[in-house]
C-alpha cells in the first residue's frame, strides 16, 4: 500500500513496552489523562540526517533533562533517561529519510480508569529537505515570518509563588498556543508574539524570543513570568560571548521590538526564525547580526 | 477475563465511526491533536439508570449545545448533533449498570499528519450507587468538600476582547486544574477555588461556584472573566425564582465567601457539593438553603 509505505518514510511512531509501531495504529486508550485533561508533558528536537543517511538528534540530553523537569513539575514518574534513549534508538533506527526532521518526546500521566503507570512515546517526522547554511555573502535570504502582537492576559510575574499555573513546563495543554496561531493568521500573519499586560514580550506560541538590541542579544527571563527555558536559546546566549555578542535574559518593552535590530522566534526543530514585520509594521534587518545568530544555533 | 468484564460493566468507550469497542483497547494515533496539543473540547453529563436498567442522560441537549459552542471557538467541525446523539445511544445501550454514572463527549481537531476530520468519542464512567436523594427532615448528609483559594494569575476581565485566551471553552487543556487539585490536596484539601489577582471567586478546578448571599443565589458571570457557563447552574438559576429564591450572575468577592450563607461547587455529574471550610475557615451552613439548592439542581 503506496500510502502506509509513503506514512513509514515521514512518520515513525515507537511507543514504550511496545516498540515501533506503525504510525497510522491508535496508542491511546480514551481515559489517558494526557487525552482528556492535557495532563502530560512533551519536548521536541532537532533531528539532521548526514549524506551517509545516519540520523542523530540535537542535544537529546538537554530535551531529556528539560523533559524530565516538566514531568517533575507535573509530578509524573517519568521513565528512566535510559529508557527514553532506548526508545529514540529504536525510533532513529527506522529512520534514513534524507534532510531534517523533527522528534516529539512525548509523556502522559497515563490511564485514568486503571494504574498503567505514564504513557511514553515518540515520534519522528519529516521536516523536509537539508535546511541551506547561510554562509558569509550568501544571498539566500534565512527563514523569515510575519508575526503580531497578542496578549497573554497575564502580567510579567503572574507565576510567582504559583506552581500550578504550570510555568516553565512544556505541558501538553497547548490549546491558547494553537488559538493564538489561529488569530494571528486571521490576521494575515504566520505567528504570534504574547505580550504581558504590563507590556513585556515574551515569546512565541511554539517557540521562544530573541532580540538584538543595543549591541546585545536579549532573551526573557524564565521563573516568574512562566516561560520555558528554550534549549536553543540558551546555547545562543552560552556561545555568544566567544563570537564577539553579549547575551543576557532581560525583559524587553513590547516598544523596544520595534528598534531592534532583529527580532526571533526560536525553536529547536526550526532554529532561529527572523520577524520581518510585527503587528503589520516592518522591524529591522540587520544581516551581520542575523548571520551570526543562526551560526550560534547551529543552522 | 475478570478484569475484562469489570472493566465492560463500568466502563463504555464508542468512537465515531467505529461504534462500541473495548475499553482497553487504544482509540487515538500518535498524532492527534487533541493528544499532542489538548486542541479539542469535551463536555460531562449525569447518567441516571433507574430501577427496571434504563439509563438516560440529565439535559443532553444543553451539553451537546456547549459541546457546540465550545468546537466553534475552536473551529473544529464537530460531527451533527444526530451523529453525536446516535453515538450516545450506542454506548447507552450497553449500559445498565445500577447507579450513577458520568457521560463524557470527546472532539479532538484529529490527525496532524493526514487529513482524517475531528475524533470523535463518548465515554461512560460508573460512579457509584444511586445518590441518595436528600428530603425535608432528612438527617443524611448532603456532599461536602473542603477547599483552598488559588489564584488563577488573571484580573477578572483577562478574556476581554482575546477570544486566543478561550474564556467560556471547554478545551482539553485542563493541566492547570489538574494541577490545582494537586495543590490543594498538598495544603489538605479536596479541592481549589480559583482566585483572581484583583480579588473575586471565579470557579472550582472541575465546577462551577454557586454562592448564596443576602438571601440570592450567586454565580460567577460568563463572558470577561473566561468562566465556563454551567449547564447545571444555570438551570439552579432559572428555577430558583419558583422556589422562593432570587439567583442571578455577579462578581463575589473572596472575603464574601467567608460570610455567605453558603459556597457550592456544581458539576453536572456531582451536582452542587458544598464547602465546609475554605483556607481551614468554616463556611456557614444554612441547611434550609442547602437542601433548596439540592432540589433546585434537581438532585
Amino acid at each position: 500500500m503506496t500510502a502506509a509505505t509513503d506514512n513509514e518514510r515521514t512518520h515513525v511512531v515507537a511507543v514504550l513496552g511496545r516498540g515501533v509501531i506503525d504510525a497510522d495504529l491508535p496508542v491511546v486508550t480514551a481515559d489517558d489523562l494526557g487525552l482528556t485533561r492535557g495532563d502530560g508533558c512533551f519536548d521536541s528536537a532537532r533531528v539532521v540526517t548526514d549524506p551517509t543517511g545516519s540520523a542523530h538528534v540535537v542535544d537529546l540530553d538537554g530535551h531529556l533533562t528539560r523533559l524530565a523537569c516538566s514531568a517533575a513539575a507535573l509530578a509524573i514518574a517519568s521513565p528512566p533517561r535510559e529508557d527514553w534513549q532506548a526508545l529514540v534508538a529504536e525510533a532513529l533506527a527506522c529512520w534514513s529519510t534524507p534532510g531534517e526532521g523533527t522528534l516529539k518526546l512525548v509523556l502522559t500521566r497515563g490511564r485514568e480508569w486503571q494504574s498503567s503507570g505514564p504513557t511514553a512515546l515518540v515520534t519522528l517526522t519529516h521536516r523536509g529537505p537539508e535546511r541551506p547554511t547561510v554562509a558569509p555573502g550568501d544571498s539566500r535570504p534565512a527563514p523569515s515570518i510575519t508575526a503580531v502582537t497578542l496578549s497573554s492576559g497575564l502580567p510579567a510575574d503572574a507565576f510567582a509563588g504559583a506552581p500550578w499555573l504550570l510555568g516553565g513546563v512544556k505541558t501538553l495543554a497547548y490549546a491558547v498556543n494553537v488559538a493564538a496561531v489561529r488569530e494571528a493568521r486571521g490576521r494575515g500573519a504566520d505567528d504570534a508574539i504574547f505580550v504581558t499586560t504590563d507590556g513585556y514580550a515574551l515569546e512565541g506560541t511554539t517557540s521562544a524570543l530573541l532580540v538584538a538590541r543595543d549591541g546585545a542579544l536579549l532573551a526573557t527571563p524564565t521563573g516568574d513570568t512562566g516561560i520555558l527555558e528554550s534549549v536553543t536559546v540558551t546555547s545562543i546566549l552560552s556561545r555568544a560571548p566567544g563570537h564577539g555578542l553579549t547575551g543576557r535574559h532581560e525583559l524587553v518593552p513590547v516598544a523596544d521590538l520595534f528598534r531592534a535590530q532583529g527580532v526571533w522566534l526560536v525553536s529547536s526543530s526550526r532554529g532561529p526564525v527572523q520577524v520581518t514585520t510585527l503587528d503589520g509594521i516592518a522591524l529591522a534587518h540587520d544581516g551581520e547580526t542575523a548571520e551570526r545568530v543562526l551560526r550560534l544555533a547551529g543552522f
